[in-house]
């Protein structure tokens, strides 16, 4: 029976259709471009003869896409849809077989479900819904048009269709949105054969199964024990006596950032969820844990970088653009005080204009230390690493770094001014200008996001914008200011 | 045998010092506080009553620490040690048990276990090595000395030795760092009560099994069975009629890049590891991969700012302002430049000074908008979205969206400057500065991180500083001459 696995020399290189390898969308990338190439071709076809072969030539593609695709993995034909342009994509879509594309529709990113789902007919994608189970249909949820959802969920039984409407459970960065209730438990009064047992009677195991939970008669959950323990142990023993006690278990109001680190803490598989009685009502696992925590830390990247959510890459133009705008206003509000600030000294520019050339590096300069110094509260921050107790190490600590820096990059600055311009005087302006900014920069980039912290909002939102505007108005003031004093 | 989980109301709630909840660690935080404070009190001391006194409470207070630190899980120590300031650190350190010490010495980040390791004694740090295991060791090796691996590594058998010192087999962000040797296989012509006998005569299960692996006889991976399936299924039956065939495997020399996809793409728990022939050699859990993803994230929000590595928050000043040096030296130098770019216009700027304070406004927005695409492209190659295929399709939109955006916020400006300087000239300028420096920033914000990654460089590393370099110069130098070509 084993004999495929005998005679192969490498079975792991062997060709699997489900083998889900990084690379096999490779062939069906390269169908969608010849599709995209015969389109452009029929559409500039001018006799009706060869316009018939490129049609016929067009099926044949097209029913190779279709082959190709009913093999993939639905984590795969997530993958292809977010890397095709609009029109591609929906040739994709189109051709997909119900089931599969409604488990696509589970595993795609954000941005791209809104807009299949918004591409999809009404019929279509009820059809589409009625393939996926509760969980899923509670987790797509919030995409789909209320009245799809309600035409779904009225075929199924009265507890998944209030699971799949508890709106109050499933709200965003909540344990609620990443539990299942696919879970195995056993009562604390049962042996070890009592438990395997249980296990066998069920119907079908959930996936992802690596531990089972142990309630009491009232289903408070009191302890859970690993597969692999509960096989090796004796079956006429207590699973009380072989359980681990009192797991660390959430309830569904909990902050899902919280599950995430305490899954990368105390390295868990899957953690018990709870109602506020202590009462066994789902379970959160590890692979669910694994996208929550890289979709937070794509979060944060495009936050520190001013743009409210996640865009999709090949997404329509107008969208990307609005995406952008909130912050660049910000950004341009910011961007006119300082310009006001430079304006209040034209005068000392117009008598030295020198002035002009060099304020942008002490602007810069600043800009670019307390940024840095943004980046590490901000993780200091996500690894819940900074609490009252020790804040104000910090900031003193950043401030010592930016009088050593200030010291040693000020000195250069100063030195290029000396040399370029031949004013010792202005050297001396420019060393003391970077000094003081890099000591703003470093205050700023400190509590910045520590403020946005303590405001109960993300720390990366916005914080460089409002750091740059610190950095570049206080260097551009710094600057003028001291060449004023010194200089005129 | 059940009766504490059936007479306790809610079980969870239940003190437990052993519960790994985020907040267990505020006791000892205060602990330490007063440690400090009694050390100050004590150096201030002037009568030898009272301090003999401060001398007694002093030592209570250690032994009370001594004694939750004895309590507490490994990582929540780990957590412990990377948010106190060195000091106090070091305090903790000293007071915990060997076992323990050298536990939490695996868990700290990378950054806090390079300064524990330098802190220890040598025959301390022999001490508390011997009390892990060869995976553990082997983690650990790249940051202790080698001579004290050696001298732990002698008394190991042979095959561990080897596995310690395999530097080739342990390079950073391969499969072979994530890897652990820890498994069960089974041979591929057994039944299933055959293979829940072998479970059962392991000496001791390993840590997060969720399945086991199923070889030839030459010890060739053919298939992976999980836990779950492999208890319900029928004893008599032969394991490879209910195996999953040709799990996706890895070998030793993979980037863990690709394996953190894997398991985010195709939810899985564990990997099998092989060699080059195809021989199961171990296997990665969800476990370190979560660890891995999350360093990698971090990774990339410190490089975008510009750091060359995770900073030790508390750690020393000097090694700190060093590890911002080469950036703010790479960005030093290409403001030196930007400036020289403003030097050339001088008499421009001398005829008419509002140049002046308008430049730094085309220079900003031009770099926000430049940085809003170089983190959607990061994110874009960080999840694999951007091919050979499509990476024209990018360039091509983000280029449209930088036109629409040039249009508007370009009248904005022009607007702004027009109401200003009551000169719409000077505002049509600006217009068409800002328009165009959009441009420059949306074509260098897609070709920067592209170009880094095509060299194999990591796309956030200094994507940021030299998009800003070509936006500051490039708006300088777009606002300037057409200032000259047309105002002149």
């Amino acid at each position: 029976m084993a004999a495929s696995g005998r005679t192969a020399p490498t079975p792991i290189m062997e060709p699997n259709p489900l083998d889900p390898s990084p690379d096999n969308i490779a062939d069906i990338f390269e169908l969608i471009e010849k599709h995209r190439l015969l389109e452009v071709v029929a559409r500039n076809q001018e006799t009706p003869r060869s316009a018939l072969l490129e049609q016929l030539q067009h099926r044949q593609n097209l029913v190779e896409l279709r082959k190709r695709l009913r093999t993939r993995h639905p984590a795969d034909i997530a993958h292809l849809l977010e890397l095709l342009p609009v029109a591609d994509r929906l040739v994709v879509w189109r051709e997909l077989p119900v089931p599969l594309a409604a488990q696509s529709l589970v595993q795609v990113s954000d941005g791209i479900r809104a807009a299949l789902v918004s591409d999809t007919p009404r019929a279509a994608l009820v059809d589409m819904l009625r393939e996926l189970d509760a969980d899923d249909l509670r987790y797509l949820s919030p995409w789909v048009p209320s009245d799809v959802i309600d035409a779904v969920v009225a075929s199924l039984e009265a507890t998944d269709r209030k699971w799949v409407e508890d709106e109050e459970g499933n709200r965003a960065d909540t344990v609620g949105r990443l539990m299942t209730r696919e879970l195995v438990s056993v009562k604390d009064g049962n042996t070890v054969a009592e438990c395997l047992l249980t296990l066998r009677q069920c119907a079908s195991l959930p996936e992802h199964l690596d531990r089972i939970f142990v309630v009491d008669a009232r289903n408070v959950l009191v302890g859970a024990i690993e597969l692999g323990p509960l096989v090796i142990a004796a079956p006429e023993e207590a699973v009380s006596s072989v359980m681990q006690r009192h797991p660390r278990a959430f309830v569904p109001s909990d902050d899902a950032h919280d599950v995430a680190q305490a899954f990368e803490r105390y390295d868990l598989l899957s953690a018990p969820v709870v109602d506020e009685r202590g009462k066994l009502i789902g379970r959160v696992t590890a692979d669910v844990v694994v996208d929550f925590i890289r979709a937070s830390a794509d979060q944060d990247v495009l936050a520190l970088a001013g743009l409210r959510k996640a865009e999709n890459l090949f997404g329509p133009v107008l969208d990307s653009a609005r995406n952008r705008w909130p912050w660049l206003a910000v950004n341009l509000a910011t961007a006119f005080v300082a310009s006001r600030v430079i304006g209040a000294f034209e005068a000392e520019i117009e008598q030295l204009v020198a002035l002009a050339a060099l304020m942008p590096i002490v602007a810069s300069i600043g800009g670019n230390t307390g940024n840095q110094t943004v980046a590490l509260v901000i993780r200091g921050l996500a690894l819940d690493q900074l609490r009252a107790g020790n804040r104000w190490h910090l900031l003193r600590k950043e401030l010592t770094v930016s009088l050593l820096n200030g010291a040693l990059w000020g000195a250069v600055v100063g030195l290029f001014a000396t040399l370029v311009y031949h004013s010792a005087a202005l050297g001396a302006v420019m060393s003391g200008a970077v000094f003081m900014n890099l000591v703003v920069a470093a205050c700023v980039g400190v509590l910045v996001p520590l403020g946005l912290h303590a405001l109960d909002r993300d720390p990366a939102q916005g914080a460089s914008v409002i750091l740059t505007f610190a950095t570049d108005s206080m260097g551009f003031f710094l600057f003028l200011a001291l060449a004023s004093a010194f200089l005129m």
